[in-house]
């Protein structure tokens, strides 16, 4: 995705270290844990997440929880980052949307436990909470 | 900007009332002060603002907060969230894309004074906020 | 206004002590200030205010804070809160209603100086807020 | 229910987007689980619900909770809405609506697990809240 | 109990609906239960819960949460402000005290399970809290 | 007044230090202040301020905040708790209480100046703040 | 203790009600539990506790919580304000006052549970937090 | 003071470096301030400040703010420590104490602005907060 | 480590009590439980914990939290402090520095259970949790 | 500074975008206003500066807020973020760092008005916060 010339007057900077251009993408990377013995627990926690609703394609926001504990892959946190991004813009439903992530992530560490928690802020006065969760808790 | 579909699975809708799919827009609604004679003082505020960084094309999240003394126009708030939403594809410094924002609105409306608070989520460590203002408060 | 019968069960009261069913009234009730002489402050804070929009007929609700200083006059709490009620089901733009009670409010006790704060919850991702000020704070 | 036409000035609106004027309604829409075979979790928040005392005929505020396990249903987010705003009119005692909402619901979308928490605003110097559960939570 | 006229400047009300003086009263009215086959919990949260010290006669202060699952029957609220009012003038240790409520309560609807939570303010640089319980929550 | 015996189960206290039963009381004792040439300031906040409702009789509450700045005089902080208590069985209007609160503690110590702000309990939906000064604040 | 006379100046109290001056105490008093029957909880909770660091002679400060559920006898909340006095100018480690608080609360009244909270200040940029129980919770 | 041993078990230390005990001090420690002509701002928070009361002997407990601009000196933090502990087994007002430690920094400072706010933990359901300033702040 | 000197003016300090540059270390002190037979537990907060990404050289910063049930060691929090100190110039995956904590801690106490939370702060939008355990809470 | 390989397991990552290892540095990167003629407002805010205490050699850490009106040039947060972590390794008084950071950025950018608001963790039970400022706020 080319980013789109705004009309905000760009300042002209001086000097600026590089930066690579970077692009959303659905691939997920992935490390082995640390501890591939011990089911301890991670979370992520974002309030930048952003789709658009397939009824009207106006943008929805949401703060996503994602709280696992791996088997032998834990997810690296660049490309979650990536990952989240790619559906700035598509069309999602709350309740498929919040499933789609924990099937997605599901596939790509196959944690002992996952569950993700999706608070969509607010429309129509209603605040909506989706709460999708793969295996049991250790 | 037509809604891409996502791999995100689609539940089959029974029924329900017939949505038409909006578009952002630059252009800004006015209506007439309710008291034209009266410095009163109206405030917008979301937490649903999101642009990109201009340097990495990555998406930027901010809250943002518009006070106002009208004169003879007023902003009608549909179409400000409308414009706000033009910003999302649109790459955008913080310093840059909050004075332009006040700018645009100062064109529509004209109003006895104007402030735009841009509070933008952090980076790097860092919170960023950026206030700019119009004319004197009454 | 009749209380329409819902289709909620009613629990068989056994002994109730009676209550005389009240109406909403624009008329606001006043009682000679406590001390004429002397510019003090009375605030009313209340999360129940509701009206309907004036473009789709759906409910609007708003915090509303009415701070003022009495000359003569101030006003009595129960008359307010009837007055409140009375916005219940008519069609009021935010900008709009919120200078209408400052205007029924000054009518009723002259006051020195008064300001009404009506907090409108988000719609479109958007709160807004309108403030309304008659006269200068002493 | 026609928009009653109250005496607070009304703004000349220059160009406005048609908005169809809805109206409140009993029937609740639903569409199918995106994951069928998944009992996860649904929760909707509101802070806009308001119905009528029986005894006084004033107006009732509660901050509605509704948490529910789907089977094969979900219920409509937008028609969801529309249903709790057809209590604004009618007469209802806190231990009953929120049981009569959980029958509604239940009703609708024959879900695993439902949970419906009406948390009621002060009357008297009493905060009532009522919880009213359908089924086990998984 | 007569109001004692105080010594603070009484203000002229013009005009007043009528309202009958109450009383504090320790008798619990009760409504029969909206859903007496299901076991739905009902809350009750005051902060103005006031007796006196029985050491030395000085006021204590306390906030007060009653939790219950009816079984037939249903404290009425009104009611309930009622006998709380009731401890103003009486002695009571904390302990006490809340365990009195309970019995009362208990004695007047038969609950399935009921809780009381005393909060009792800073005395001595200590805050107490007593909660006492009867039957097993459902 | 003597401390009415409530039906209260009262515990067996083996051995406690005696206490004298204290007494509400009009009457504000005063010390010099300790730095009589300095505007300095002192603030008393309670949350345990409770009166009648002049037409129903019923039980109010409010949080009292007294600030000011001493002449020659301060008041003494127990002799302030006895005071704030004789308003317990007396009928007291929200506005008419707050400035007679402000009256008596001029009278009592002559201060340079002083504010007293009564913010009383939710009664009917509505919270009511009322806020007296005397002289100017250095 | 003789209060030790500081160099801050005393200001001359006009009238005072006499009040003895007390002495921390390691004495615990006790009373009857009001329903000797009943499993209740009663929590103190108190900012207020002070002892010395045994390695340096320092003041340390924590908050305790002390929570029970009494057999037979309660603890009297006077004396128990004297015995934490008591520590003000012992040395003590958190890990051992904390246990020390435990045993000498449970020898005094035999509780069927108890277990005393100790939240430790910061020292060397650490919260130290000591949770002590005796028996199991009913 | 030399540390009195209570009757707390003592812990048997395997190896721990060697601390000196210290003593509280009157003597505050002063620094030249790093930019003698500006004058900025240095305020100390603390939740650890205790006396007596000089009525009955017990301990009283405040969170002390010491806020100052500097001319020449600055105090030195760890000496400030020694000098609030000073306090811990003096009687004192809180009146008069608050104003002493403003008088005693001012003596061995000189700063062109200090202020001290005292908020003394609630006694007889009253807390209250003495603010005391030298000079005018620039 | 020496201290570098940095480009920051040095006050010129009248006089200062010694105090002995302290260095970071891997050994952890401990101590003899006060209890050894009761199952107690002790919880160490910290804000202040930096180590670098392994990735980019760059700061981290986190908050931790150590949760442990002593068998019969202790940790002692002054050799924690200095513990703790010992990641700030050393490169740590989040997963990995929160499970290397935890055995360290284990190796040295023994503890009948123990668990250590790492609340990493926002990097790229997202906060991470990591949460390891040791044993079974008791 | 290479970073330092410490003794916690390393994670193998299978795939992982390349990022350059930063360094610290005392060069602050500018650029143009984009509205030089306005004197709008910027701040940033961050949890994660820390540098040495120059008695002692250990950390110390606070909450910086930066805030300011440029005149000409802005300051570019990437260098900025660099600049902050160039003092992780110095030793630094609380009062001289503040105010070398606000001289350092002043030479950088010569803005219209700057503050610096340096809020350093408890040390001692005392909390500091150095504030430092150049020029007028507009």
């Amino acid at each position: 995705m080319p980013i789109k010339k705004g009309n905000s007057a760009e300042p002209t900077l001086k000097k600026l270290p590089k930066r690579i251009v970077t692009q959303p993408s659905k691939k997920l990377e992935t490390f082995t844990s640390p501890r591939p013995g011990r089911a301890f627990e991670i979370r992520f926690e974002t309030t930048e997440f952003t789709c658009l609703c397939p009824m009207t394609g106006q943008p929805d926001f949401a703060h996503l929880t994602i709280t696992y504990v791996p088997d032998q892959l834990c997810v690296e946190s660049k490309s979650l980052k990536l990952y989240l991004w790619s559906f700035r813009n598509e069309g999602a439903f709350h309740e498929a949307v919040t499933n789609q992530i924990l099937d997605d992530l599901v596939s790509a560490i196959r944690p002992q436990w996952m569950r993700v928690d999706g608070d969509f802020l607010i429309r129509g006065g209603i605040r909506t909470l989706v709460v999708a969760e793969h295996g049991k808790r250790p």
